[in-house]
């Protein structure tokens, strides 16, 4: 086949765009941001996209997939992770390196991370679709603690506890004008939590304790 | 007024009988418990409690709010809670001591804590009305955090990891037989996560990290 006949081909095929989700995503992203998330039909996004109803079912079910489309991956991947990392490591060493494993993964492909968590702050409705997610990303990580030795309840502690890390070193990566590292970004909320926690002098916090 | 009155008077008004929203509140659960959350009608509650309809709109709104009742005071009591600790506290020792203060008032007010528990686990519907609640007492605690000088991002962090103790020590002290002491579950969680946090080598914990 010359190059003439693939071109031609290619020119012929435009439902075939291999950018079409991300035009689509940036067209949704924009209207999200420009009229609220509430006011913004599939048929405004695909009218902005230059593309069409048909093309936007290929790659999402609705508008608000447009917004956590493979996020439903985020459980049993980072579970998979915390039971692969290094058999010598704690639980809690365990989840941060599947924290950074996975992160670092899901920050690469997040183009529109800081406008993403703009639009999901403006919409209550968006704010429970996200806390739901991340639920179910502590249910997971939980579950993968406890196979790796952790107490029940510990366990459950220690997933809240990764899911904060991990939400909080995500919105500093993507503040961050560079994006350089989502690992030492991970590493410096963990160590700032550390320096809160070991700061409390625990046996005598208790001016105002009730027992 | 004699006391033949007085008594005369209660006796004819049992629809102020001061145990009426306990009675309610004890039915509910037994209900939720016995046929799940979602079979349950108020009809029921009211019937078991042998009270009336009216009885119950005095105390409840619909059947989810007997579960819910009085937690929308939670985020302002905790925020005011985290500003009125002591002026040399941290702002993670301003949180703990206000943990310690409302949970201890809470514990002694919540007699079906446990059955409760049981209940929205059995339930998607009422998991999420809990999330919305936690997720309004981490903002306000957030909120609070910052007023005491902790930074944006790391108010919200150490908000969310407070809220975690706060759940985890409020189910230990509801799974003891004898419900001693609040400020000690939430002492030894505390030290407990201190301790896993303390155990990472944090520099090291780099075995599989992408940078």
């Amino acid at each position: 086949m010359t190059l003439w006949v693939i071109t031609a081909m290619i020119v012929a095929m435009p439902r075939w765009d291999p950018r079409a989700k991300d035009r689509l995503r940036d067209a949704a992203l924009e209207l999200y941001l420009e009229h609220g998330y509430d006011n913004v039909t599939v048929a405004q996004i695909t009218e902005r996209a230059g593309l069409t109803r048909r093309t936007f079912s290929r790659y999402f079910t609705d508008k608000r997939d447009v917004l956590f489309a493979g996020s439903e991956q985020l459980p049993a991947a980072l579970a998979d992770a915390v039971l692969q990392a290094d058999d010598g490591l704690s639980p809690f060493g365990a989840l941060l390196t599947a924290l950074v494993d996975i992160g670092g993964l899901l920050a690469g492909r997040v183009p529109h991370a800081a406008q993403r968590r703009a639009v999901i702050k403006a919409s209550p409705e968006l704010q429970e679709r996200e806390r739901t997610k991340f639920a179910a990303v502590t249910d997971a990580l939980a579950g993968a603690l406890r196979q790796r030795g952790a107490a029940e309840s510990g366990a459950k502690l220690l997933a809240h506890v990764g899911v904060a890390i991990f939400q909080t070193a995500f919105e500093r990566w993507t503040d961050q004008p560079q994006h350089a590292d989502f690992a030492a970004c991970v590493r410096e909320t963990t160590t700032e939590l550390a320096f809160s926690l070991g700061a409390v002098d625990l046996p005598a916090f208790s001016g105002r304790v009730r027992s």
